[in-house]
């Protein structure tokens, strides 16, 4: 078997030693005779395996015991719904819009109550993430939503909007890419299919003052002062998903947590950016540099029949899912934590060579 | 390595044929170069398993178009509350209380209408399944509601209500235990990780009158037009449980379907209820008879003192889980399925000599 280069934008790379793990214990979990996709909920294993992955969130993060941690299955989509469920039921929360994920985040709240659209990009094109006073804040939001980094777009937050009310971020695609520091956050929620586990489970962080003004009237699924009250254990937790995350969240610490994140994804990104801004009148790349994501790498060719042998090509050396999403066209490297700096490596080589041949 | 007898009520045993498939393609999905767990949910061999998935639910039950099948996560106690928002906001809803699942569905119901209980256990025993004349339906009812199968309670619907209202019913802990006619169904949900597969995936099949009578007003995750729309890739869905669950559904085919499956529970509760009914002086089944569980086989010992030591000594022997529900006591070994003739053959002798010891 020889391995892909997965530049897939989620489900995404998975670290390689962790599938053989799992690979190794799936007939039988620990020596229990079984799968741990066979065991019960309330059985010790899983047991350890649940309280365990909760934990190393909260070392790896660093949060202190103010904050819980819950999973939920049903991916962020559900979440763009949930949280305003619990958090908003009329008064305001407002939302800076910086694309299709963040659009549709807020879309889902005006059930729930006024939503202030804080900033949204006139032209529809997401190519940078706003300075905060090109946001009109409301006086009284119950929170601030964004989304901290965008898939689509290839945009990220590099630092946080300084406001009175809580941040509350869908933090899915760049989720422990990097330390973080918490304590502007209300509530964080990431979908695992991109950098920190397989798809399935939904990662909920929140802090106790948000927690005590959830309203409570809400379907106890997505209750999260009950879910948090029942440790996630309400009903059958989505298992292996969060199995499989716990070994990933390993991994990072093994990997020097979170600064070692960013040191490994600050190598992979400088090489890709590197290779973009050497050859820029070959390739172009449309998102502001502030803004450029650190996961998502966009880019254009001179023209799509380029690209599209760029992508073909690509693929024929092993490079896999080159495309960029469906709405925007153009080139898309995801390179999440997973993504190998080798990989890097042979993508930065593939890139000079075809600027130099079609240049 | 030596496999456990797993009578866990879930998640249960899952085929071991399908254990060691699923350990053999881990790491390399049919030559990719990277697991399904690595696969975007846009990708074709991704969309080959969520399609073939899609069909085989619906050649197994022998579902015509105008059945629809969709993925959720959240299991089916997400589905208390997503079935009545969709299907009910405002009107009436039947329940049939005949367990604690019955119970919490029914609660979730009041949130979106008016619910009657059509009928419940009045000493909160549910050993049975309540005849239809001691049910008092609505003229009007949305809906009627079941639940098919009761884990704890360890009964079973082995006929389904003749009511003019369709039926809605979770049927988690017997789907796919037996051939059935889905005539009668309007909405039917399951969660996985009792009969088909693990934990992180409810399948919901939807008859096309009761789509359409959906109101649409609900959150796009919530919404079965919408997530039918979409074939359940409106956002990502949860690919390994479904793939999974897919690979159990090509085991049950190949076991002779539907038809092959009952063969095989009928077996397996013969011989554990028949022995349980050998030596009545020792085991008791506190369930009447005509409404046993093929599936989740409760009975009680003369003591709780000699029940602790059946299932310690069970235990010992490699019988996993033979423990009662927290709520009830006593001894289930749960049958789904996945458990092998064999382990019944073992169980039995156990029981046997067990009886002979200590009665």
């Amino acid at each position: 078997m020889k391995r892909a280069m997965n530049f897939s934008a989620g489900p995404a790379a998975l670290p390689f030693s962790v599938l053989e793990e799992v690979q190794a214990e799936l007939l039988d979990f620990k020596g229990t005779g079984k799968s741990l996709l066979e065991s019960s909920h309330r059985s010790p294993e899983y047991d350890g395996v649940h309280q365990e992955t909760q934990s190393l969130f909260k070392e790896l993060i660093g949060l202190g015991d103010d904050y819980h941690v819950a999973f939920f299955g049903g991916g962020a989509s559900s979440q763009f719904a949930i949280a305003p469920m619990n958090l908003l039921q009329g008064g305001v929360a407002d939302y800076i819009v910086t694309g299709s994920w963040a659009k549709k985040a807020a879309k889902e709240a005006k059930r729930y109550g006024d939503v202030n659209i804080a900033f949204d990009a006139e032209d529809g094109k997401y190519t940078r993430i706003p300075a905060w006073d090109e946001c009109t804040f409301s006086k009284e939001a119950a929170y601030l939503h964004i989304t901290t980094n965008n898939t689509i777009a290839g945009t990220q937050y590099h630092r946080f909007p300084e406001v009175k009310a809580p941040l509350v971020a869908d933090m899915s695609s760049d989720f422990l890419w990097a330390p973080f520091d918490p304590a502007p956050f209300g509530l964080i929620y990431a979908g695992a299919q991109k950098n920190i586990g397989p798809a399935g489970v939904t990662v909920v962080i929140i802090r106790q003052d948000l927690l005590e003004r959830c309203k409570g009237d809400v379907p106890s699924m997505f209750d999260y002062k009950l879910q948090v009250e029942k440790e996630s254990l309400y009903n059958t937790p989505p298992a292996f998903p969060i199995y499989f995350t716990g070994k990933v969240l390993k991994w990072i610490k093994a990997h020097g947590g979170l600064e070692g994140m960013k040191k490994r994804n600050d190598q992979k990104a400088a090489l890709l950016y590197g290779m973009i801004d050497k050859h820029s009148g070959f390739f172009r790349a449309p998102v502001d540099k502030e803004s450029r994501s650190m996961m998502n790498v966009v880019f254009r060719l001179p023209s799509e029949e380029l690209e599209k042998r760029f992508i073909a090509e690509g693929k024929e050396q092993g490079m896999l899912h080159l495309k960029g999403h469906r709405s925007v066209g153009g080139i898309r490297a995801s390179i999440y934590n997973a993504a190998e700096l080798s990989w890097l490596e042979n993508l930065t080589a593939f890139m000079e060579e075809f600027a130099r041949k079609n240049g």
